[in-house]
């Protein structure tokens, strides 16, 4: 049965394996994604099994025998499971967690297209509202704290199979590293400033403009001040709301506008280059003994998409201190995007 | 001019190279590094220009030609520099500072070896006693906090120039994230429980065994109980020190045994991996607008070593969570490490 481990020094949990069914000689050329690339048949196109939602377009002429736009499959792991017991104990001085958890996966087209870009814009539109709904759904079990949506595009970006656009929902009980610094960030500023400050930070960057890629009626696509990697995007909504599945009621034609234009101008002006997307939304507000923060959430708190093409290697530097070097200045990197037209 | 950038939210520094000399061509594969592996002259074997530090071995019988046996040089990049003014400012919300820091590279050897695990032991004891030298020598600049010895052996792991062995030195006048991290843990520890997180560890490893690696009279290495990558390795020095200067005194030989034991078993039983390793020593204790928090750190922090294989990619959802997948169990790890012979 797999475990959550809890690392004591910085409260980084892993989710990790416990049989002893790997030997040496696995050890070597291993994946992470559990897909397998090979054969003809795409198990995307193809899939078969237990279907966790189907998502039809109104009025969308569909091929023959393809009775939905979007599905949501479970991801074909044993790491998370909800059908084990949900057990928190100690183990000497560590803490370890069952694998309790989900891993779903939005397969975002019926046809066999690599790219969300190639999708049209109206698909992109039901994705977006996939994810509500898978969130929507997952917040219902009292067990989960933290729920993230994500895309990986390209084997660097850590797709195995290339073939298909899909995305993925992980749901887990605990808060990962990266959201307990964000949490942890937006809550000192809330206390130094008595507001949100995302809220602060897109006044900012409307004032000093050189950094947005692009504005629409709801949402600001910025080079973060302080981007990481070579065209990182945040892509923050205007009206202030912690959470993804109610902020985005009434915008998701616009995200996906802004998602579809963001990953046209990866593909045409970037060479197609493999990214990933991140989107961060409250943890659902449960008693969490591993982290109590939820006074003032919904305040401090603000949802948001970060993407980022996969164009540059994270050196051993990069990796061992989380101190990033960018070669590009983020001005740099807003003006070429804004620049690349597309038909 | 190259700044130093804050990220607003976790309070991540980034180095930004602020000249806009980067025209769209050039976004594309891209190197990070700044080494090039190109030429039939290895530019480690017979470097040019300014060098910081030559060490010769007592008693060594030196190739003809070859003055040092480790040295070191300036790294050849532009995004760390001492000869400008030391300035921190604010841009409306943001924090910047300029490029101040310094970037060194240790030879390690004047032969042309690529891997550290190809030089002997007392060769390698040079390179350790190399390191706590330089360090000592930068905490003399005022404006450094932190400080870090690193490797990259192996494309993989950040390497461009694959022939040569050697490490490199990095002191900022910023923490990055990483270390605060581990120094807001080690504090919460030391605040509940009166003792040194890591002289426990070492304690329940030493227990439950399973994890051992390695011990020897001054160091554990063991598989962390939540490890992130297939085959983490953390060396602890089992007496307690904050400062790897100080507390490196006398064990110089003996940490030489245990990296060349490990860097061996890595190249004999995982077929000569891409690794890196991480030198974690307690940060310069100077006034610090960015982080105050040096009430009691010789007492709870306590200098290591971090080394990992890049044995599996890490893929979108651990980049964008900081939350690992590790298939294979650390006292698994731990089991098939110690098991390696080697002539």
């Amino acid at each position: 049965m797999p475990e959550l481990r809890k690392d004591p020094v910085v409260g980084r949990w892993v989710i990790i394996a416990t049989e002893r069914a790997r030997r040496p000689g696995n050890f070597v050329d291993q994946t992470t994604d559990g897909h397998d690339s090979n054969g003809d048949r795409c198990r995307f196109c193809h899939h078969e099994g237990l279907v966790v939602s189907m998502v039809s377009r109104p009025h969308h002429a569909r091929t023959e025998g393809q009775p939905w736009d979007v599905a949501v499959i479970p991801f074909q792991t044993s790491f998370l499971q909800t059908n084990i017991e949900f057990k928190r104990t100690k183990h000497g001085l560590y803490d370890v967690m069952s694998g309790f958890g989900v891993h779903e996966v939005v397969i975002e087209t019926p046809d066999h297209v690599a790219n969300m870009a190639d999708l049209d814009q109206a698909q992109i539109q039901v994705v977006i509202e996939t994810y509500a709904q898978r969130i929507h759904a997952l917040e219902k079990n009292s067990y989960f704290q933290f729920v993230m949506v994500f895309k990986n595009y390209g084997e660097i970006a850590g797709s195995r199979n290339i073939g298909h656009a899909r995305s993925h929902i992980v749901a887990t009980p605990v808060n990962p590293l990266h959201m307990k610094q964000k949490l942890r960030g937006t809550r000192d500023y809330y206390a130094a400033h008595k507001a949100c400050i995302y809220c602060d930070l897109i006044q900012e960057e409307l004032r000093q403009k050189s950094r947005i890629i692009l504005e629409t009626p709801h949402f600001l696509a910025v080079a973060p001040f302080a981007a990481r990697f070579l065209f990182e995007i945040w892509i923050l909504p205007k009206k202030h709301s912690c959470d993804f599945t109610t902020g985005i009621v009434g915008c998701e034609e616009d995200l996906a506008y802004v998602l579809k234009t963001l990953l046209v101008k990866f593909k045409e002006g970037l060479d197609d280059p493999a990214y990933n997307f991140y989107l961060q939304t409250a943890p659902f507000r449960r008693p969490d003994p591993d982290y109590k923060r939820w006074e003032n959430l919904d305040k401090d708190f603000h949802w948001h998409i970060e993407l980022m093409p996969r164009l540059t290697q994270i050196a051993g530097f990069e990796k061992g201190t989380g101190f990033y070097i960018s070669d590009v200045p983020p001005e740099s990197m807003a003006e070429y995007l804004r620049e690349i037209e597309f038909k």
